[in-house]
């Protein structure tokens, strides 16, 4: 059996072929893997890896590419918490897909979301995660020329308009259906995925054009957009691609996803050294076996050793990486090792992104779309 | 029984008095009317006629007048087609109180309403609908600096936010009673109840004031605000008082209620002299007798007489109305000779009106709010 995959749960342990099969979408082929190497040079590790594993209309969108026809980049991230690194990787690869297809990035912050869906959730507190989570995409180094970022709040004057004329096309029936509400559901959130939908042709309509959108997102998201792909179509848009993304495995074990709301599951953007490396050699949940001695004996479990699964998002040097795995599943590398070694890394990572992020603050202005 | 009254049906004869138990409001008392009569020096025929009859919360805003706190005023228009005489009896009401009250007008045009709702609509005529309703509007004489225009597809960037914080607080369940609404309705229309709540309270917003909201409408629209009076408290603010007209009765019959859908049930702002003529003479259903000898003899009955019922609307003087009224009862008058009188009336109120809707073409962007 598989464990729960929507926007709002994703719970036990995931089954990606099953996804796969469940929700309509193609997995990614050794022949797509050469298409993209061919145009960027070389392939992101998240792809050679497989943690991005699945797509719809892709081949299009390359197809377009090689016409002269470029897509453009389309994510987001409803603020209500801090950003961990669960969040970023989907976010590290869009910036590498910008880098390397010269392509623009928007970014929405439906920062209406949270507020609709979380009870007790507070409108200053997520403005101010608002705030926080745009220094922290900003810290990742994405073009401020090419990247725009839609605040619902900020831009529901162009947003909502065209929010509306895909809200009419989507019952109360198929929200239930897609998303498992019912009559006590609040009727912002029955609106909500409209939202969610307009990035998708925006751009286009505001820069006068007709590219393609390419979406990289975490599978739990795909339903906003196996409901609305129709919809954009019936509206004269192309439909979205998407590249679906793997959950990055919360410290405490390979089910479910990290979360910010359990804080000993997730390594947030602002942890200090001491932090990460506390957070890691108490909760990273172990492939070693019970003593040394049986360790060095008989070898981990690559497969459900957190700090191994988390290498594959840090240690970009294949051959590293390879090594470390054969020398964890015979036991040569003992589990406080291989810690000790994904603290470094992830350190390393936070210590740039930390300085990046301070210098942030004065580039807000230059990433919020201009009405 | 009673017919069907709510925002999206109108239909059979209308018991006033019964629809005032069911929705809960109270009717307009000679103490009120005193009341209104004492600040404004004298009182409008609408009030003397029953025209409004009925309120929510009025008295509470007359005291806080007193005390010095002004109201403001709160009404609004779904464009989708042309104004007739049945939309323009609030508003001209509306501007008797801002002329005699001295208090803003916030004018709401939620050009989003009827896309919503009727699904064979289309978005560039209502834009083009909105542009004419806009000119009526204006053409009844609002005063420029103290009325406000809020559209929602312009003003979403304010609005929106707000309509969120509404939204949070009305489950689908909510909806469905009140509307009698189902699983087939679009996400966009179960949302659009807490756009037409925002302006309640977002002038007091846009002015950091605390000033009490009075919205006059016609009675079926009255369901919007029985939801949401509740959640605009929960939100912080005054509930917004209400007072209540009468449907202006179609040409063809005392009940439901006119519509542009039937033109023959209506006469639009734009009608010429001799269009007015035809559609009376033509359409107005009558009170007579079947000959002009019986009713020499027992007279007509001015309840069902539409030309009658329409005077009420048109003929401020009372002395002459009682006299129409009179002599028509007692046969003295002929249904053709009040036909008479009202297409006069009618058109000497049109054609000032076409007039001054000629000019209201350059006034319209001091009407719309800044943001």
């Amino acid at each position: 059996m598989n464990g729960k995959v929507n926007p709002y749960e994703v719970e036990g342990r995931i089954d990606y072929d099953k996804l796969i099969k469940d929700f309509g979408v193609k997995k990614i082929t050794p022949e797509i893997l050469k298409e993209i190497e061919k145009i960027a040079g070389e392939l992101h590790p998240y792809l050679k890896r497989g943690i991005f594993f699945a797509y719809r209309d892709l081949k299009k969108v390359l197809d377009e590419y090689k016409k002269g026809n470029k897509f453009f980049l389309y994510t987001g991230r409803a603020p209500s918490g801090p950003i961990h690194l669960g969040h970023i990787s989907v976010w590290i690869f869009m910036k590498w897909l910008q880098d390397k297809f010269g392509v623009e990035v928007w970014f929405q912050f439906p920062d209406e979301e949270k507020f609709l869906f979380k009870q007790d959730s507070n409108w200053e507190e997520i403005q101010k995660w608002l705030h926080e989570n745009m220094l922290d995409v900003i810290a990742l180094g994405f073009d401020p020329k090419k990247t725009h970022f839609l605040i619902d709040t900020q831009h529901a004057g162009i947003m909502y308009p065209e929010a509306v004329k895909v809200a009419k096309k989507i019952t109360f029936s198929s929200i239930k259906a897609a998303f498992g509400f019912n009559d006590s559901n609040n009727i912002g959130s029955i609106f909500y995925t409209a939202m969610q939908t307009v990035p998708v042709f925006l751009p286009n309509i505001l820069k006068n054009e007709k590219r393609p959108c390419l979406i990289p997102l975490g599978i739990d998201q795909d339903v906003h957009f196996r409901l609305s792909r129709d919809v954009v179509e019936k509206l004269g848009y192309e439909k979205p691609a998407i590249i679906h993304a793997r959950f990055m495995p919360p410290l405490t074990g390979v089910e479910g996803k990290m979360s910010s709301s359990n804080p000993d599951s997730a390594i947030l953007m602002t942890d200090s050294p001491e932090e990460v490396k506390r957070k890691v050699n108490k909760y990273a949940f172990s492939g070693g076996r019970d003593t040394a001695e049986e360790h060095r004996k008989h070898g981990g479990n690559v497969e459900i050793d957190i700090a191994c699964q988390w290498l594959k998002y840090f240690e970009y040097d294949d051959k590293k990486l390879e090594k470390i795995y054969e020398d964890y599943s015979k036991g040569k590398l003992l589990s406080g090792e291989v810690k000790k070694i994904l603290i470094g890394k992830i350190n390393e990572f936070l210590t740039e992104h930390q300085k990046r992020r301070k210098l942030a603050e004065k580039l807000i202005p230059k990433f919020i779309y201009k009405i």
